[in-house]
């Protein structure tokens, strides 16, 4: 089958989308000599093509796109080329505005920026079939395909009426009758219950809370709404070019698109990552989407989009310092990547993105980011060979899914002060500090390959993930859970006692007494540690409690909770304190860190038969190694403390005397 | 005539919101178990029922609803049974859209919430009239039946073309001609002059300010807009059961009814309150709401809604820690309601409001919260042969007026940070922390039986209210006011001079230079205090001021002025200054505190022949109560010193020797 | 030709707006005896009688107005006569509603307050020209008319399909073809390229970041379409009255009038300013304003509105305190205003702006507000045969640009704390401070009559204003710019190397490697001093380093270049050291202060043959002054140490022995 060694063929993909129709065509030739210094081997064409290629409907003009498939295979770069979907030129929403989104407040949503398609419409679709079918029907056994890039983050909803006749056909199938569809949603409270299908719209703007099922599903419905675009698209790539992998680029941490669920239908998975060069655990952000990636790829994966430099929608867009793009460009291949790739090569001087970096910025190449991006070039030459198509092991899972996000995030919950990702986060953060690698699963995947599961908050949880939580446990896995988890069943129904009852037996709570939210800047002092966020008044009845509140109103009643190999954490212990839980309880269940005793920002990574040392810090460091080890990216041998400097890395590869 | 009496026949009314739709008909027995456990005499049916009575537009389903009220009636249960209008079903949205709301943006407010409907749309006001006359019919004499609730927290409001054509109806009704309305909306100023009726809309989305004028008549009209949909149903209901008691529960400080006008209207006032369980000013706020709502009932009062626990729209939902549900519920009693009830019986597992606690929580019949409950119902029936349908006697009167809430509440006023209730509460602060027992009136209410009148601000006094206040005062009154009162007419019309001359006189003061708004984090010194949110350059001709300014451009100029039994506060003191100010203003008008030398946190109130003592503290105490007594929970006697443990209630009854 | 002087003829404008059509007529009488008293001798009448004047389509009621430009005339009173058209009446949005403005989210724009009118709408265009032709023969040749004043604060936008259609016409002019248009906008990127002229729309809600170039020529034709409405009425006027001068007032720092553009349109300049009472530098902010006016003006210029005490739009509307009105009016005259007159006479009692000061407030006239503008009316008197017509001279031009500014002020940028006026601000006032009098001027402007060329912040400069700029250097001037200037060109396109070439050239500098922003509460320390806001990382040709970051990621590179006569400044200093750095510049660019060694806050400044001294403090202070004068406003000789009042103002003529 089609995997990403098709497109890699042994060498990590380098490069990044290349958007060349913004430039003159003298421009060309001089990109070419620049990516050839730069150790370019991989450029994206065609994100954002479709009123070049199609001006007006059903107009085709590839003559462009041609001489420049001709120019990449010329200069041995392979081409990830892009169905130009995402972005519909000014006629289609001109000529047919029923495909332009409406939000929840019924405002149209209008050309001038990108992506302004209403995923349900038959009119895009059908468009944006036609010219998918004449793109790869032209380049299909092209010398310099590689990989089918379908879209481009998929992310645009809408809440239109042809939405709400789609929503409810996806509804007809999950539901079945209307029935079942009341019960589901609780549509009993507060007078919702629908008496003919053509009474469902989607949750649009109301006077106060919506229904959480409605919200729910909407939100299920709304990411396959998508994949259907994305599976359309795929499955015309496919008749004409069976061999070629297709991917589509995840926005990762977004809740639109259930990831898991995307995955499975992907050769490649592929994912955007933009930390930000301000925040000092930018590096732990790129850690655990190269974590969460890999995990859904099963393997190695394609960092299809990074920023050379600063980017140009936040706040505030501070630039990489020196050595931090090869920092994090290298860890993203120590955590799996085959691929490092930018958005964009050449920087825009006009549009709305002018201000994000490229590789070549408007300093040009006597810019420091270009400097930088050769270095990182021949770093990847160097690890190609040694590194392409190897694994990251990890005894310990970190479990993540988008159903219990999309419950969890919603009005009328006991705080809305709870951030899905920032939880996994903290908790990610407290295994990455201690140098213990994970991978991410999803709740009802097969865990008995892990010594250690992790949960940081799954408000919801269906019978299969419960059944596989105690049955992990109980043939000898160790779990620790984090606050409120298993509140909530498939159809965000509370379950019985708060927590599901199962789950009170297998971590020893007899009753949940209440939920007890800290408001922001508050904290509570528990044994050893302070804690913030979330706290539970609870009762226990097997359960051992580990370590006790010390002050408000919970004083003396269990905050860290343990019975047997499964531990239960009420409250978000303050980061140093849940890093020391979490190096213990994986102590106990046998798990030993990649390597110990490192300086602070170091981290060490092995891939395949590297170890990845990593200096986070702007300072130079000196790691003390065991052992005898050959350097790669400096090809020099290493016996001895190596030395690493500000943002630095050394590659090792053991030698066996 | 029909009363409160009439449904609590001597047994002070417990229970709540009761929505068994909810629930498969097997939990309804469970129900009814652990109601009668808990000391539960009253359920209140019907609110969220729409959909379920009438599926579909004319259906009827009532075989559920009589199940139900036999199952009461069985159980010795009383039912305030509820008109199911407040949430009209998605077939009421679906086939009539002009049912639907419209914001101020024009947008559509749509179903998949609760209360999308428009008031002035005659269509909503057919069906609801016809469902309101087929459930009196049906319910008319059960034995079950103790009191009708119309409607639900009545708060929605429309901009749509329909409300603007009811608007225009009821402009006609109260100016008469169109000039008149030019007049009193004063649209000379930027050419807003009407020239026919049809030019008249709501206030909706404009350029800049609104006109004030039309703005203050719009939630005038839309209070009466509200108050017709009510009487509508009121009225067909005491068609059919004319010695059945009528309410409607009210939001308290909220601005979208004026509810002396609607307490007008009732047979018995209701209101639900929510204090904040983290609000370390808790309990003032339920003392104030309910000094409010027996104002508007002018005698006992039903609390219909509280919660048990956590509510589920604050940012972060707080739980009420051990006793505090009871210190409350026993609090409003001391304060004249002879009903204790909560939204909802049993907590939701389903829908927006599963995480807004009930009587019975997730956490069951062993919960925490469900054996508090208990012990209130114990309380509660101890306490009803000795409360029930008694009075509270208060010396002071705090106006309090819709009218000038709405003025004052407006863009282009001096300072956007006078927040109306948030003053009211200041002052009322002040005299709950002295124990000075206060009801609250209308500026143009009988005020001759009050010592003292307070007024904490009052924008707006129409002539008849300014002449009751100097009367007040020339008839022996005495009278303390805040700043910013009496500065417009019912127009919101400047009255010349910026305060009412008659005002001004009254004060002893000559001019007002200029409003001095303070900033946030701002204060001015004063003699002996600091002060905030206001200040003012005043001139005096009679008055004398008894603090000035210290600080600042106003260093110097009278701060809080008397002329005789007349008293101006021109600032808002610090609240230690203030209530040691008005503790000697009410000293001087003859007025002692319900008892003195209490400890911090310690309120004292009397109902009827009952003295009350309440410790919101979370530590006990021990009060000091002159006399002996008879304490009426524990049912034993008191002769010197109570104990009161945290958030602990006594209830004493005088020995006479 | 037209000018100011056949408006003041010899006095300084003094008083405002009129709008007694709030007022019976009884009122009139009482308020011109009240202006006389104070001086008064211009009012600003019609400015909002729209529906008073046409009460219905094609009506007309010309008799009050009649009878108040006779009252004007026989009381010595000149009129400054406005087109009543900025505030459409209810009739024509109720009849017309097509000439309801559209947000850019769709939603209408209702009357109900003022200005809701598309600039675009033919229909709206149509009536107001009726009426001001009608109006211009009616009052032509009136002995009380002064001045024509065109509508009021032109800033109506609107995103309808109207404008749409005339934003087309206006791109076809300014682009000629489609393909220019493409190719101005960059329409390359993101697939926006516009196939048809009809596909066009003003930039609407949209997905994410809107094309730059669509936004900044959107803002471009903003302008220009109220400058259209502004030409018609104003070409109507003159046909009646071609030797009175037309004027429109300017919102100063608003970013919606183009005001170097629109003042070539105008016979005067006329502006609203609004310093806030509260801001410390309220007095640089007046000043600022005041230099900008004139230099648009080039000359005398009118003070059309200031308030006497609060406004009522802000947050919190402080008064003036005691003196601080009478300073601000003095301290615009200085900088050459000829007119000093206020929004409004007499203070409304109803409406919108009844809390916005008048020069007779509700305290009537033994009010402290009336007092002071008695004084001022007085000391304008005096005045007036001294300063009228006369000029300020000044050797620095500061340059702002509003093409820049409208390009500046985007999404996407690299830092969305880079607030143009407040940069400008900044400067400004670092100048200001050292008592250096500047004038403002655009880019483009003839610069060789100054010495020295302040760029607070020009990030787009079209190639002849660069031309401009380095020949303005290279002829022997002195130019220092702030940073992040000359970055784009007139389409918004960046610059090759980011900063323009020959800019670069001419500061010294071979590469700008990155703009590094600064986030909030971030500084940066250099050679002597702390910076916030930005900074950048500079690589140097033949420049030299004045001053070197010394902190941060930077620290060792240039922030302060200078080569030879032209620096630049790559980050924000603080305040003392912006002061220091621009007097250390000016001092070598040969300017000296107009007066040195003044104590803090006292500002002086020559108007024509007089010295202004103005104290900003509100505390006494001695002001040294060499040599002998003449105190004009108290008609006393001055021969020594000048003493001021808090907020006091001395002016003196000097005295040749």
């Amino acid at each position: 089958m089609r995997s990403l060694n098709d497109s890699t063929r042994g060498r990590v993909l380098f490069g990044g989308d290349y958007n060349p129709e913004q430039w003159p065509e003298e421009v060309w030739p001089e990109d070419v000599r620049l990516m050839r210094e730069a150790g370019v081997n991989s450029v994206t064409l065609g994100v954002f093509s479709w009123a070049r290629i199609e001006p007006r409907p059903g107009a085709r003009d590839f003559g462009w796109l041609d001489r420049l498939m001709e120019l990449m295979a010329g200069a041995g770069i392979g081409v990830v080329l892009a169905t130009p979907t995402a972005s519909p030129p000014p006629w289609l929403g001109a000529r047919h505005p029923e495909t332009l989104p409406r939000d929840e407040d019924g405002r149209t949503v209008w050309w001038g920026s990108r992506q302004q398609f209403c995923p349900s419409s038959p009119v895009y679709r059908r468009y944006a079939a036609a010219l998918t079918e004449d793109l790869a029907l032209r380049y299909a056994g092209h010398p310099a395909l590689r990989m089918w890039h379908i879209n481009n983050e998929y992310c645009t909803h809408c809440w239109c009426d042809g939405t709400a006749e789609h929503f409810r056909r996806w509804l007809r199938e999950r539901h079945g009758s209307l029935d079942a569809l009341n019960e589901s949603w609780g549509t009993a409270f507060w007078s919702q219950r629908y008496d003919r299908w053509e009474e469902i719209i989607p949750p649009r703007r109301a006077q106060y809370m919506r229904n959480p099922g409605q919200v729910l599903d909407f939100r299920r419905f709304t990411s396959d709404a998508l994949l259907e675009c994305y599976a359309a698209e795929r499955d015309i790539v496919l008749r004409h070019t069976p061999d070629t992998p297709v991917t589509s680029n995840f926005m990762p941490l977004w809740s639109g698109q259930d990831a898991w669920r995307w995955a499975e239908e992907e050769d490649v998975v592929s994912v955007d990552i933009y930390p930000d060069p301000k925040d000092p655990l930018g590096g732990q952000y790129n850690a655990m989407l190269g974590d969460m990636t890999r995990s859904q790829a099963r393997g190695p994966w394609v960092l299809m989009e990074q920023a050379a430099g600063p980017v140009n929608w936040r706040g505030v867009n501070h630039p990489k310092p020196r050595g931090l793009n090869r920092l994090w460009s290298l860890q993203s291949v120590a955590r799996g990547a085959d691929a490092v790739c930018y958005f964009q090569w050449r920087q825009s001087r006009q549009g709305a993105e002018k201000f994000h970096s490229g590789m070549l910025t408007h300093a040009g190449e006597e810019g420091r980011t270009f400097q930088e991006i050769k270095r990182i070039g021949a770093d990847l030459a160097r690890l190609s060979p040694e590194v392409t198509g190897s694994q990251v092991k990890a005894e310990i899972a970190v479990l993540h899914d988008w159903d219990s996000w999309w419950a969890d995030q919603q009005d009328g919950r006991p705080s809305s002060r709870l951030e899905y990702p920032g939880i996994v986060r903290a908790w990610h953060r407290a295994l990455w500090e201690s140098n213990l690698p994970v991978d991410f699963a999803r709740p009802d995947h097969d865990l008995s390959g892990y010594r250690l599961v992790v949960v940081p908050h799954l408000y919801l949880l269906g019978d299969p993930a419960i059944a596989n939580l105690t049955g992990y446990v109980r043939d000898g896995g160790t779990l620790v859970s984090g606050f409120l988890t298993g509140v909530a069943d498939p159809d965000d129904r509370v379950r019985a006692g708060g927590m599901d009852g199962r789950l009170r037996d297998l971590f020893g709570i007899r009753t949940v007494h209440e939920w007890w939210p800290l408001d922001a800047g508050e904290s509570v002092e528990c044994d050893g540690f302070r804690a913030s966020l979330w706290s539970e008044e609870l009762e226990l009845s097997t359960g051992e409690s580990v370590a006790a509140y010390r002050s408000g109103e919970l004083a003396g009643s269990p905050a860290v909770v343990r019975d047997g190999r499964a531990w239960y954490v009420s409250t978000l212990p303050e980061p140093e304190a849940l890093r020391g839980l979490l190096a213990r309880i994986a102590e106990g269940a046998g798990i030993t860190p990649t390597l110990q005793g490192l300086p602070a920002g170091v981290e060490a990574v092995r891939r395949g038969a590297l170890l990845f040392l990593l200096n986070h810090s702007p300072k130079a460091v000196t790691v003390p190694v065991p052992g005898a080890y050959h350097e790669v990216l400096d090809d020099r041998p290493v016996d001895g403390p190596v030395e690493l400097d500000r943002y630095g890395v050394a590659v090792l590869r053991e030698v066996t005397p």
